[in-house]
């Protein structure tokens, strides 16, 4: 059937049309069939809208992307047209049957190519979060996600890489293991991400040094160069179908966790990594609960990554506080940057950056690609890089390759000037410290949109403090804003101060 | 933070805006977030889109529905709101954790208002299709579902209902059950569904005879007056959280069986049903493969309806072929009518109109309501009230009361002039005949859209077509849609017919 073409401006991010109810029915179609628009030479699939208002019977409505890939045409002919193939195999995972390699690549390739409707997103997280795929399958979904994007390929091995499940505040130890072991000799084309629901990703901590916006080619290119980058991996077409996915996981509030797996190496795979380390911060408030739940994911990981061909390892860290002792970027830069120029700094941010980059160090040894440290040597190698200097030269080097300021010092990097303490309201113990709030204090204050927000933490759990000392500093750039995160921080302490006696059990007579 | 207006005019059935992705940044607002919007006195939470290029940094795009709550403000203000405490509901599903009826009913109000978007509907029905609520949940999202829309309220009892779980063509029994049970005194205030992927749903049917659009008190007002009405579910606010959910679960191609069960009940509960029948076709291509399946599901209907105070009796049915021998609204319409006429008709079609009728008969007089027909005499006494032209008479007054020509005749009918015949390719038994291929055929000739499309069945499984002999009539309004039909039909025959001898296996020296 012929219809006169609608053209509404909205781009939503589909090929999308409207009918009108009548000619729908006439159609014998419904919302979220798929059909045929052909326009002279021109055809596409889309997903159907059905209206009783928006469009006339006998027109047809078009949003910005179908209409810019039919043209500037006045009519076009409908037909029905199946649905994706996807749907089915989507249903076939909620029915708990096993899918085909080609079927689970199937999937990746329509979500790529915006073929599925939000609603069969959506389906098909849900379905994964509440029925993991088994490991057959992982590897399948993680090489689909690695085929269907850019690959960056090197001459040189081995390739190392790092990445972190999150969940900790203040995480801002790339910042060092990257230098570190890109100084070491090692290649480590670090990509990572800004925040989504946290104070700063990676990314917006880089960004504060040098741009992080660059292709896969570029990628490469600097790694080459210098031995590391610090990129971000939104930029690139690196594992695409991971971005479209993280828009549908965040509104749902789920991880699945087939698809986290298989989004972590998918990343690590397209940027050619032989060898992988994985900071997975256990405690209350991240993703890890427990050890145990640690050492199953750890498994997952190590088993999938030696399918793919990457060796893993994982590190359990310590959750329960934030790492050092800022949240926000430009604090966590300063830290970081500090430590790197020999100012010293905080031992939980040292022991970790150490920790991290030593496994990455010995790794290449223990998987027969070249030894730089042997086990149980890295961390002392990977220290004596930090100390002499090496890795600040080297972070040097990375952040004019990747086209900033060479001699930037922690010095000049600056804070919120807006700032604000909050005070013990008694002297004692740091008895309850809550990483979840900090992250909302801080993001209260700005961060990361604004860079300079952030966090200050003066005591950290089990540390003393005497009535009237400082817990925290807030930092923000607005005035409004370090109002309302002060506010946000005494309605709700994030930080509990108590002397050694808890409670006193009444005696009887006193009740 | 204030931002300009900036109106689509775009109807998307919720309340959403959308913000410049650097302000949203700004904001740390992603995509599916609730933001609060205000303007002089008005004030509302929409779902947050995000876009880089539909709105500048500074504005707010709003579409319809939200642009016509706002009223015409140049500015309003943007706060950050939590996500509607469903989606944590939803979530708890997916985790296996039972729910509480406050939270199915937050769930289902939500639908309702249209406070929950796409994405979270779909995860509701796809978590929904993997894990079934237990009958304490679902009495609860039925009694949601009854109390979030309108109910009829009868002074008369005992109230019936008859209602089918579909999966069986040419099921017009509805049109001989409910004149059969007015004219034997009871009140039946049925509502039906217009066809999606049938060929034609009851209302479809009906419409042909009168007007089927009522609202809940002229259900009431029509059914008081004559006993019985034919009336379509959609025009009313019955059960109005059905409406939304359809649209997903098309989408979706699922039909979660606890969401289902609460949809049948909830809507035989909003119109005061004391008892209802309940016809479950069982048999391949329909929704129970096996009368095992069907004894599950019947066990589940009964236990719901005792939860409801409804009695339920569940009559399995033989689902393998058409009921009677017409597929398509007008044809159908015709068939029915003739029997009532005293004109004949097909036997499967006479036997389970009469079957169902007679258990509603009963049923009055076990569940102590009120005696029509002792048990085991239902089929006897509905059988005499179709004979003695009682049920005719009946259907007459609920054509008049609904505002049709209660004159209409059978032959009166008009049935599509454009006709072909499939004939039989050679002669034999009908070995296979596929109910889902002939649904597809009615809909290729234009029905349920073009009422006068249909098919008629001249041969039917285990019958001898001779060679040449007609198998089906095809009916349509339109010669392409005739056309289209029958190549339909003739590509990939519904009807196989065979010799007795179905293969002869060859000698060795034949090979």
């Amino acid at each position: 059937m012929m219809f006169e073409v609608n053209a509404f401006d909205i781009e939503i991010g589909q090929y999308k049309v409207m009918l009108n109810l009548a000619d729908a029915r006439e159609l014998g179609m419904n919302a979220g069939d798929r059909v045929r628009v052909r326009a002279k030479g021109v055809s596409l699939t889309a997903i159907l809208d059905i209206t009783t208002q928006m469009v006339k019977p006998g027109q047809i409505g078009t949003f910005t992307e179908a209409h810019q890939r039919i043209g500037e045409v006045k009519e076009v002919d409908i037909t029905s047209a199946p649905k994706p193939a996807s749907v089915g195999y989507i249903k076939r995972i909620m029915d708990r049957d096993k899918l085909t390699e080609d079927q689970i690549r199937t999937i990746v390739q329509d979500i790529v190519d915006n073929n599925l409707s939000d609603v069969e997103i959506s389906a098909y997280l849900t379905t994964l979060y509440m029925q993991d795929f088994d490991s057959q399958e992982t590897e399948w979904l993680t090489r689909a996600m690695i085929d269907t994007g850019e690959r960056i390929h090197f001459d040189t091995h081995p390739v190392v890489d790092k990445h972190s499940i999150g969940g900790v505040p203040g995480n801002k130890v790339s910042l060092l293991v990257v230098p570190i072991v890109a100084a070491s000799g090692l290649l480590i084309p670090k990509t990572s991400s800004r925040a989504i629901t946290g104070a700063g990703g990676t990314s917006d901590l880089m960004e504060i040094l040098a741009p992080v916006e660059f292709s896969g080619d570029e990628i490469r290119e600097i790694t080459e160069n210098v031995g590391g980058i610090l990129a971000w991996g939104g930029a690139t077409n690196i594992a695409p179908a991971d971005d479209k996915l993280i828009k549908a996981e965040y509104a749902l509030t789920i991880d699945p966790y087939s698809q986290m797996l298989a989004s972590i190496m998918s990343k690590k795979g397209a940027v050619g990594a032989d060898a992988v380390v994985m900071d997975m911060p256990v405690g209350p408030g991240t993703k890890l609960a427990t050890p145990t739940d640690g050492r199953a994911m750890a498994k997952d990981l190590i088993d999938l990554g030696d399918r793919l061909g990457i060796r893993v390892e994982c590190a359990m860290t310590f959750g329960g506080s934030p790492v050092g002792r800022t949240v926000g970027p430009a604090l966590e830069v300063k830290e970081a940057l500090t430590m790197l120029e020999g100012g010293g700094g905080p031992n939980s941010l040292r022991e970790k950056s150490l920790a991290l980059a030593g496994i990455l160090l010995e790794i290449g040894c223990m998987a027969g690609m070249g030894c730089v440290a042997a086990r149980g040597e890295g961390k002392v190698a990977a220290e004596k890089i930090l100390e002499s200097g090496g890795a600040h030269r080297k972070l040097v080097e990375i952040i004019e390759a990747q086209g900033g300021d060479p001699t930037v010092k922690s010095s000049d990097i600056e804070v919120g000037e807006y700032t604000g303490d909050v005070l013990a309201p008694i002297g004692g113990y740091v008895i309850s410290f809550d990483n979840k709030r900090i992250v909302e204090i801080a993001r209260s204050a700005g961060a990361p949109a604004d860079k300079k927000a952030g966090v200050l933490i003066h005591k950290k759990a089990g540390e003393v403090a005497k009535k009237g000392e400082p817990l925290l500093t807030i930092h923000s750039g607005k005035e409004w804003e370090l109002q309302r995160a002060m506010n946000d921080a005494l309605r709700d302490m994030p930080i509990v101060v108590e002397g050694m006696l808890l409670e006193r059990y009444p005696r009887y007579e006193e009740i």
